[in-house]
């Protein structure tokens, strides 16, 4: 069974609203695994309406149509289902009194025009709506199944699980399984390389990389009759891609690289602390995206003047004047002088040149300094040479320093990639 | 001129990611006064993008690809817009020198793999990336216009801003203008209220709210024939609105909060420094987006940890034992050390409850204080209750502590709204 999702909606295309229910249906297809090949948004417009639901119904075999149920003019969803799949509206009682309750229950008398929305195509099943006034519907003919649910996600979102689901499941014969690999330290071209063999022999799981923020992540989805055998099938290209690339493995699924060096910190029973330039407390930021990350993560100082580099982290006047914030020496001693002022076992620093201005031939804009100071060890600091505006170097250098961070305390080399 | 969109990738259909593209481009085409009727979303395979290019060529004269544009076998934006257009692929020199230059600035060298990119269709008009590898490029051909952009947003956006904007303002006959106000201190639904008559007056300019993270937008969009007629129209109805809600307006266009904050700041010759707990440094980078804040913006402290509240900030150990980490006093005497500690003449604390555990009934999750300590006066802390998420609450803690800096540098009351 092919899918294929229409959200309906002017509002949409003048870009008015986000369509969450978009990547909620699609989520939800990818987890019952039936295939979405097309998702398509059209206007409340009837003739576009009506071209999309033919061209959706020559292709696909279930069509999910979001908005558009409501009781106003705009309102077409329901009548060009009933046009397209020539199954002519009528008021159907069991829907009439769906929303004949909805009015009663707010102590309102229902009109003529809410009971527009109890007009359905003949012989579709009525899908209750709890939270609002237009129900659903489900529609099966010609070998194809229509469903139309209300736009607003709190709406569309229960009568998708408790109306919809069951009666997809009880037809789909199969199940979907993914599981995804994140690689920090080494770039898409680069892991796709070393993957090609594994890439290129995807049938039954399908392999395929998505480049984000200095890492990659590698999805591989697998379908069988079952959890237990689509895992199964997983199992063994999960190794060979470990195989070839597990030294650049930080995590898998949803973990991100803030939770694995969090979780690599509370195994070790250290603590952390940060000093930051130019990323101006990004990093801290990030680490404290995890709930519980003050039990490793004490906090820091963010040293954006030199005079504060000098009083709260103890970095020497002479090392700033001979070298200037942004060198090796000033992120050597911002991440021992954050160990010293907060007594952690482990500090990170990062001073560098954001941009776009105070760039020079020497020092030029996106240099970047990460620098680590870890208990019993001499403190070191590397350079790196990031590109991207003020904003993507910014990210990028406290990425680096949380991979950094998963380096050192994974005992892998400590460098630039 | 119609337009389509055209979203490509299969991350989307299995609900990986949000498409913002889509929105973003909705609204820009929307400005320009170019109808959109259709929207598309495919995945990454040839005859499903293909047919989709087809059909949008036969309805539309401008067609906007987003994704499918990199190194990678997923990639096939190129590829299959050159076989619908009849345009074959071919190695641009212009591409080719960009998307080398990106790699020698990084001190690597440029692979095959990575030359893919500078293949574009014959005829092509190249868009350059300044922030990622991919060239983006504009195709017209047989009365219809083709753009392929990257998917990454922060790559698309400046990339149809600066080279697909131009390109189309050229070929329309009239031009577009746009004014933003945008708003702080008032929700959507009050300022709606405030703006009714205004709003519902609309035609030519359009008057459309868009509701952000603790701050509203109004865009005032005006078509004319030229740029002054266009301004002109849009004068007026920004006075309109400024009469009704203009204490609430904090800056115009693309100014941020902290923007503005910023401008403030130097305007007034002072110095800022940051105390964050529960944000853990999200203030502090948001303020560090703007260029050269520097110039103002000293620094801070990320206590993280009660220890560092103590030893960093100077906050009374018996304050903390009396009303907790998360309390008006904490936040107070946060805002009162930093001064003291960076010597900054305006000091913000932000401390809270980020959740989802380590809420009580007393203190549950969601409840933050902000301080505020300035030069000559006494230092103050109020009380927020927040909703959403962790994320959410953490950004929201560091937008309003945004705020109250504003309404306290423009002297309005500071107050939770």
């Amino acid at each position: 069974m092919r899918a294929e999702i229409l959200s309906i909606g002017t509002e949409l295309l003048l870009g008015q609203i986000t369509d969450t229910n978009a990547v909620y249906l699609s989520q939800r297809l990818a987890e019952l695994g039936i295939p979405l090949f097309f998702r398509d948004t059209v206007g409340d417009n009837h003739q576009r309406l009506r071209d999309t639901l033919r061209l959706a119904k020559s292709r696909a075999e279930l069509i999910i149509c979001t908005g558009g149920l409501g009781p106003t003019q705009d309102d077409i969803t329901a009548e060009d289902i009933a046009a397209v799949f020539d199954a002519p509206l009528e008021m159907r009682e069991d829907a009439r009194v769906v929303v004949e309750a909805f009015f009663r229950a707010r102590g309102r008398e229902v009109t003529e025009k809410q009971l527009k929305q109890a007009m359905l195509p003949k012989g579709a099943i009525v899908l209750p709506n709890p939270n609002g006034t237009a129900p659903g519907f489900i529609l099966e003919k010609d070998g194809v199944i229509a469903v139309a649910m209300p736009g607003p996600p709190h709406e569309m979102e229960p009568m998708w699980r408790d109306g919809v689901t069951p009666y997809l499941r009880a037809r789909s014969g199969y199940t979907i399984v993914s599981r995804t690999l994140r690689f920090c330290g080494i770039g898409e071209a680069a892991l796709e390389t070393l993957l090609e063999d594994v890439i290129n022999a995807q049938t039954n799981p399908t392999v395929a990389p998505y480049a984000k923020l200095a890492e990659v992540h590698i999805r591989v989805t697998a379908r069988a009759s079952s959890k237990d055998e689509a895992a199964a099938l997983i199992t063994p290209v999960e190794a060979a891609i470990r195989e070839r690339a597990g030294q650049y493995v930080y995590g898998t699924d949803e973990q991100t690289l803030e939770e694995v060096v969090g979780l690599l910190m509370r195994e070790r029973g250290l603590t952390l602390a940060v000093a930051e330039s130019c990323t101006g407390g990004g990093l801290g930021a990030r680490l404290t995206n995890i709930p519980g990350s003050s039990d490793y993560f004490l906090g820091g100082v963010i040293s954006y003047s030199n005079e504060l580099k000098m009083t709260l982290l103890g970095v020497p006047k002479a090392t700033l004047v001979a070298h200037g914030a942004v060198s090796e020496p000033t992120a050597r001693a911002m991440a021992a002088g954050v160990t010293a002022a907060t007594g952690a076992d482990v500090g990170v620093s990062i001073t560098g040149i954001a941009g776009p201005g105070g760039g020079t031939a020497e020092k030029p804009v996106g240099l970047v300094y990460i620098g680590l100071a870890q208990k019993g060890q001499e403190p070191r600091a590397y350079r790196y040479t990031m590109f991207g505006n003020r904003t993507a170097i910014r990210q990028r250098a406290a990425q680096e320093a949380l991979v950094m961070l998963h380096h050192a305390l994974t005992g892998q080399e400590v460098s630039p990639w």
